[in-house]
């Protein structure tokens, strides 16, 4: 594109882009413009997805996240840097997960994984005949004749003309959830569930299961959307086919483990928090980079520019690493009880959780007196293509302080690629794009700068 | 990210998105879904890009592309499909080009592409001491002494603060058209232009570079970024070093090619004209796939979510893939002519040529009024995330018929990643997101049929 002489020096005589130049305006350009041509969050993001990799809760891991980002936040300039300890739930694979279409007309192997929190099969594996469903509401109008002793396998699609696929995901990940504990109460002897994708693959994506205490447990694992397609397929052509799979998952004693904090102080109203973070845990079967890799190194990232700019908050900005989002959200459980036996004043909390790329907007929850004042920057933000401020929530690490009263924001990002790479071998480094992180950052940063010159 | 049981039954039972239902959003609505449900444009672009691939003016796979272009147009469903010939440039890369830094500490091989348009070097290769320029202001400060018998050595990043990446480029670019040209004029013996890029890697980009028939012809080659950053540095040890380089580039005679242009007829108003294209060809190191690709299939996924919907027009569509779009503009001059001779009414023309990636707005140039009434239809756009209507301009292709006065707009994606594959071999097809590409192509159908029912 663009090869023509005259667009060419149209564009050369074009002064940089320049507007209304209020100080709020100046100091986001200022930020921008940091984070953008110093930023370390890249590099950092590097580092814990390819020397760290996929860190779930309880790993060796996990631990060694912990202690690089402990170094971190210190080499970013915080303040202060702490540990928060918390016990964490300690799930493991075990070896690799195998399945097989076996039909009439022969045996396929298909790519599945255990969801997180499943028991194991058998040792042998399971083998049972299938019942596929589109929902758990499908389901419900089933009688236990027809599943007792069968795999449900739950092939519901996330809906793609949904714009943003977390709406589509919302409405498709109840199957996952609590497909088993639902299929268990009618005798099912396992599940198998469509992967939570959009994209046509081979990657199975895992993701958090629950278990009902008063039915019994059976084995879950997730399909890949190909591998989907290809089982519904076959069960037309041969309805009393068998479904094979076998996984050797186990849930181990809860171990110790931390969130990690880093804070600037304020100045003058220093007892007034500003909570930015992500969470340091990642599913096992990838490196964890945009889920969330980017929400923690954007959030170091925050620590690192207020420094390089001189910034001194007037309230105290705490950048926290949670632990354990992923399958049971006990780092954000204990920040909030410890934030209420401190009894802390906590102003605001913002999320990344969404991957890292390019920002559109902040969802928000809380008063409509603060949520205007937070629209009421929308302006300062258009420049930088973050323009949407009306979705709802804030991430679910920050739940807990929802609860408790406190206002929650998380960073919108374009949505259209997270679910390609969502809790799969997939969402590694290679996927994020430098420039698309940084600005998440210098957004992070620029609306916490906000807050903290300006309350909420 | 969303493991929290209250998160998931919060977004199990919201309702899908509903807003104010006019007709007009709920066509919006139709084409959106329709579009992300059905459309052909990610399997067309599979077919450009991996059957046929790089595809630059006067090459076979050029006209390969108009003939597979004809057939897509057909089986799209448009009324009528015809071919518009015109005379094109035939320039040829030759062998693959060859680089070395040849330094007091050894000699080091690095990645090169000759400039689209440039002159071979001798045939062993040309070798000279380098003079290092950050602008094309900077080498005009230099005198015929400093530079005669030398290489140039272009090396102005383009700059990370500009959030759109497409005025980073737009500021660095005439480097890459004019270095050769101002640097021959003080005896230069050829230019080595660092890549139009902003990702450290080790891609040369290609591009059009032009020549000033009053000065003499010297050889361009573009560097990787990366290499040039190499060069840089080794030139602050060695200021005596050598730059060798080494390609066989030429320009044949101009060869017959070809507009492919698919029309559905108009009902009450069929003899004004809505133009909607991208181009066709593409440079040949890559396999044009987000340049432009992209814009070719989201093209002729409006006339099939057209036909597919049963719309019928009350202005005439017209879609056109634009020959020579990179090297000579000679595709989009012939349309504007034949558009004049033929005496047509053209009551707007969009293009789509800045990558298969999220919409997020329309550029546009003409009078005052049109733009308020594009303006007015932001908030049909801004459920799909389509919110910026700033920027002027429309596409290269279509600048004819701008300077014949019709009102120009073009397809505004996501930028950040564009300069990552732009006119290098990393331009390929998995490079661009299914739902990223649909989103583009259901936004210009979108807007297409408002200008088709209302004018503009």
């Amino acid at each position: 594109m663009i090869s023509r002489l005259y667009t060419l020096l149209a564009a050369a005589i074009m002064p940089a882009a320049v507007s209304a130049q209020s100080p709020d305006s100046l100091m986001l350009r200022k930020i921008y413009s940091e984070v953008l041509t110093n930023s370390t969050c890249y590099s950092n993001l590097d580092y814990l997805s390819n020397k760290i990799g996929g860190r779930i809760s309880g790993s060796a891991e996990a631990q060694k996240a912990v202690e690089w980002t402990f170094k971190a936040m210190k080499e970013a300039g915080a303040d202060t840097v702490y540990l928060q300890e918390c016990m964490v739930p300690h799930w493991v694979r075990g070896a690799k997960e195998s399945a097989k279409i076996i039909s009439k007309s022969g045996s396929k192997v298909v790519p599945v994984c255990a969801l997180g929190g499943s028991i194991a099969t058998p040792e042998a594996g399971l083998s049972a005949q299938v019942v596929e469903v589109k929902s758990l509401g499908e389901l419900a109008g089933l009688t236990e004749n027809a599943l007792k002793g069968k795999i449900v396998f739950f092939n519901g699609p996330m809906d793609p003309t949904e714009i943003s696929t977390f709406n589509a995901y919302g409405k498709a990940v109840g199957q996952r959830w609590a497909g088993a504990m639902q299929a268990a109460k009618y005798g099912a002897v396992g599940v198998v569930v469509r992967s939570m994708g959009l994209a046509q693959d081979d990657n199975p994506h895992t993701g958090s299961m629950g278990y009902d205490e008063d039915v019994p447990k059976i084995p879950a694992c997730a399909i890949s959307t190909n591998a989907a397609n290809l089982l519904s397929q076959a069960l037309k052509s041969d309805p009393a086919l068998k479904f094979y799979f076998k996984q050797s998952c186990q849930a181990l004693p809860d171990v110790k483990s931390y969130n990690v904090i880093g804070e600037i102080r304020g100045t003058d109203k220093k007892n007034e928090y500003i909570v930015a973070g992500g969470h340091l845990d990642s599913w096992d079967t990838g490196h964890g980079a945009h889920d969330d890799g980017a929400g923690i190194v954007q959030s170091i990232e925050i620590l690192r520019v207020f420094k390089a700019l001189g910034i001194q908050p007037k309230r105290t900005i705490r950048v926290v690493a949670f632990m354990n989002e992923e399958n049971g959200g006990r780092g954000g459980d204990k920040y909030a009880e410890l934030a209420k036996t401190n009894n802390e004043t906590h102003i605001a909390a913002i999320e990344s959780d969404r991957g890292g790329f390019a920002p559109r907007g902040f969802s928000f929850s809380g008063p409509k007196e603060k949520k205007d004042k937070l629209v009421s920057w929308k302006p300062l933000f258009i420049p930088y293509g973050v323009y949407d401020f009306t979705e709802e929530g804030g991430g679910s690490d920050i739940e807990p302080l929802q609860q408790a009263g406190v206002p929650v924001m998380e960073l919108i990002p374009e949505s259209q690629r997270y679910f390609d790479y969502h809790h799969t071998p997939a969402d590694t480094f290679d996927k994020v794009n430098k420039r698309e992180l940084e600005l998440g950052a210098a957004t992070m940063a620029a609306v916490v700068w906000l807050m903290s010159e300006y309350g909420l």
